[in-house]
């Protein structure tokens, strides 16, 4: 129960550290017959992948990633699909010096204190790299989801440090360098990155990930809800310190009579729910907002410890996200992807065959 | 796979519906040699009860609770510890008219899309009743991590709708109707929510929990980190929208040199990470903020759809908390406890005998 | 992980010890809409229940079984499944000496080793009392299976000691205290018994069980094959030293050419496989075999030492069975069926929907 | 839960097909600081490796094992241990001919009929191929085992077909192509087998492996004991048919007089229950005997069906074990490790301090 699996059914499997000779994962229960290369995984992780802009890390990772199994004739056979990325732009010297210390905010200090050895290389296995197979196995996820159920999901940007980007426009998200859903206001935050940047610090973000057309019914009680698992997912993406569905905090200041939402013959008239009901998948979207905390390595000198518990000054030249929101949109729909994956398999697995009188409101 | 343990190696599997003859859950996993009776759970059943004052529901249950198995002579075997709590003052009859039709923000409409067949007595398994297992469970785990690490674990209610609460006395928390930590603007708080029940709405809440003493160590990459299986049960519960852990949103607004916690060799300068790094505790007090929507069942009329889907309205007369949020406090603390409790377990599974010379700057 | 649940998505938990107040299980993962009462469950128990005749344990207990959940209205509604058996008739004082010492050949002492403290009151929770909720589950999982697939289970006894039973009439398996398919030689098995209870002793069993109707496909390569997964639960089973599938041992004598079971458009011409062909059923009967030591309560005096390591004397008084593999028959056959089911549900959760040209040439 | 994953704490999940571009396994959960690299693991894989001797596949695979994650420093991180091996002599031609046919005896039928794709070259999944990354993973566990507890594994051929081996001289075993523990009889062993392999035909075998130095407390009740998990894991190995421990199925025969291990000051006097009793180990040798079936793939023709169910005539050409018993030994053994080595994890989760007067009699 060492925790690199997610999901019960769908089950991804990750391995790998960020400056050993590769990264991956191993998908256990992809349904068989499912059309599969590498041309339908690669450009998710394009777009996850660092080097793209001046506002991201500049290490230089190509990703490329090989199936080595599961796969037969182009389509998946039901059995483990590995899936392989080997790591080419390791620069570990830049951390020579992070043997002996621990920088604030990140995990250097509880890896060491829970194995008593660490990789302080790049962050070993605690480093944001690790997500590059996340997105991979989302991928598949999202692939058999749009193909089974026409799930279609998406995310942005909603806002990096104090400026709010407004979500106005869908079809700019890929068009800047912040994966901003609206074409408003990106100048000031480019000019805001560039300090940040600049003063060698970091900053937070805000990440809205939607799902439409997940199927009623998706959801288990009492403790597995979809709700959960998609917290459990969020939560343990590098970074999050704050997970929301539907209205989240904002429900908490809500009177029932405005939080629930009417059902009309024409579809519900409101989603505060955010698509999830006692747990349970309504048919609505799926919506989602995680806040993300500042990257811990900035090159702001800071205090801290030394491996004897001695004072030390900590200093992190690597290459680094400047602000680790911006590539969390991917990831972030890669996670749902695979929590809706996982509990569609579910689903079926116990309650395929049920059928109700009652039309599917949300399907309109 | 149908979501109703919670726990990897310390399990809760509950069972039961709210208007059944009984609900209660199995403990498997819990070390043996724990002194340990009715004695040591009954308190904290007693804490979440029902019908305590006007501000909660009126359902009176005494939630007696019985050890089936797993204790023997006043200490646990090491075997499944089975409790049971008997179904005393069901009203099934102030649910007859839900059958017919779904409320609005409530899992009706969702259970009965998944299974086809439904138990609408007070909401059935979907009921917040069977947070009682819960909190009998949270209060065996509790028990165990206050002897063996000394943790300890508090929370209160931080806000009321609009209304938020300070959190300055401690000991006030039950002390009053409300879980409030602070003898400050109660009265208001009174008033407020007596108008919110008389006008047959409810109201939303945010409530603070926290663990103090919870070892370095605890926690497991990649997924199920300690905050990520916290998200996962906070999430988990009934009514639950957000989750934040640490500094939470406010994160998404910080600049990496202001979030960072510093180490000294005297402790940690600060605790913005929640008592979280990487997904691993740090020694420093664990911080959770949840967010809890109003109640979905309210005497105000409401549109929704029948089963057949036509148009209906409901108005729900059963006896509900008008602010569920209050009696969330010890089942949060509950839910904190069954996650520190399982993660204390798989860190000596894996890690016992770690040794480290870096003194645990946490602990002073 | 504690081992007291079987199955991955029917998922039985059982509780209880031989001298508790209960004994029961919860069953999650059930499909909604079966119909399902007390009356579907308790003529299983009653097969398995001690008593019935001179060559069976004489301890009186009516195992009536009380469904706490998971039922409404006479059908399951896909919520867990409580099962509740009240203990009656413990006569503890029995085992008052047992406190003191280890019976050969049973878990007294393997228990206070592993946990330090044990329930020595009739074995505890090693006692075979425990495999009345297992029956209690099988009995559901039955219930569905012959419902979703027409599976048929049956078993039988083979051997008692050195007497073979012969497998040729399968309408006597009732009408005779040995769970024997003949109604031959039975008058030298009575005597025999008679002997070895009269002696104090205790004797061992081959048990013999089928599953038919098993669609093809169930099962999981690598490791959960079918075959494995019923080696687990029946090696699980008290007292079971072996598990044979198919043609078992028989096997390793075999050459491949008499070995592989042919296959011709009318079906199978042989069925060595036991109906199980690279861990995924084949559409054949599913045959299993299993030994079962003796019991090892007797009342031959026997050595073996003390709390303190010192020599002791032990001498078993309790009401015990002379022959433990008698009773086995009900059980096996709901074990079968356990793990048919999970497999049933596991396969649908992946495979669902696939389709393919071949005949399935076991269904004829 | 689609079954590639043995253990619940020491996890090994593996993946690849016989002539897919590599095969694998991830192990999650090695504890840390357990000194490891590829020179521990490579011996192991090569007592496996085909193409040894005349008795085995000609099959030349150099099995070349790579460790990409989880090892700094030459010490395991408790971070996921990826294992990467490549196939480098794949001969597919060997196969066209069994697309459109199924081999009687082989798992060609049952995966077809589950996935409705399958790769059949050189048995795609179901390959015997796939226990090398078991064979690797089990020598991590081999060597946890002997540096924390002592641990000691082996295993011998004991029957070929009719021919029976003694176990007389264990340091024979690596001395013959038989891994026979004798030095008596070989040379009518090898004219046997001769005779086989020029027939085209194959033949079964029993294996019989061993663990001393298990530590006493070890298994769970009441699924996941000891023995049913060891039954689980060698049932689950390809063309097991039988497991027995102990005394296995001679039990059946016993009485409990016989059968029950009397315990004295020096020791148990004898090990009818191979070192397990209520499903934990009791600190004696664990003993295991297996039932391997001929292997499926023979040149002698066959009778069977093709993909759309008409009569057709099987002959297989590949390069096929005649005795895939022979190659069992050190995957039987790995096996044994690697539920060990998952038990020691799960008990220390539980019971770690547990300490009871009474002496361990096994270890003397």
């Amino acid at each position: 129960m060492s925790g690199n699996t997610l999901g019960h059914l769908f089950r991804v499997t990750t391995f790998g550290e960020s400056h050993g000779p590769a990264i991956g994962c191993v998908i256990d229960g992809c349904p068989p017959g499912l059309p599969l290369s590498e041309a339908d995984i690669q450009p998710e992780l394009d777009r996850r992948r660092p080097g793209t802009s001046r506002h991201v890390t500049q290490r230089q990772e190509a990703d490329r990633v090989e199936i080595l199994s599961g796969v037969y004739q182009g389509v998946s056979t039901g059995t483990p699909i590995a899936l392989l990325i080997r790591n080419t732009d390791q620069r570990s010297k830049d951390y020579g010096n992070l043997h002996e210390t621990f920088r604030p905010g990140h995990a250097d200090y509880t890896y060491w204190h829970k194995y008593g050895v660490r990789d302080p290389r790049g962050g070993g296995r605690s480093s944001a790299r690790l997500t590059a197979p996340i997105v991979a196995a989302g991928a598949v996820a999202r692939h058999w989801l749009a193909a089974q159920h026409g799930v279609r999901l998406r995310g942005c940007v909603t806002a990096i440090g104090t400026h709010e980007l407004a979500m106005d426009d869908w079809s700019q998200v890929h068009a800047n360098p912040f994966f901003a859903a609206t074409a408003q206001g990106l100048d000031a935050v480019e000019a805001y990155m560039d300090g940040v940047r600049k003063a060698g610090d970091s900053v937070g973000a805000t990440v809205y990930v939607e799902a439409g057309g997940v199927p009623v019914g998706l959801g288990e009680p009492v403790f597995d809800k979809l709700d959960a698992d998609i917290a459990h997912a969020m939560m343990g993406l590098n970074a999050v310190k704050g997970v929301e569905i539907g209205s989240g905090f904002a429900s908490a200041r809500q009177m029932g009579s405005e939080h629930g939402d009417e059902l009309t013959p024409q579809g519900f008239a409101s989603n505060h729910a955010g698509g999830v009901l006692g747990g349970i998948a309504s048919g609505q979207d799926v919506t989602v907002r995680i806040a993300i905390k500042p990257t811990s390595s900035i090159r702001i000198p800071r205090r801290s410890i030394d491996l004897h518990g001695q004072p030390a000054e900590v200093v992190t030249h690597g290459r680094h996200d400047p602000c680790v929101g911006l590539r969390a949109v991917p990831i972030a729909e890669a996670l749902l992807a695979l929590v809706l994956m996982d509990h569609a398999l579910r689903h079926r697995a116990q309650c395929a065959g049920v059928w109700v009188p009652t039309p599917d409101i949300a399907r309109g």
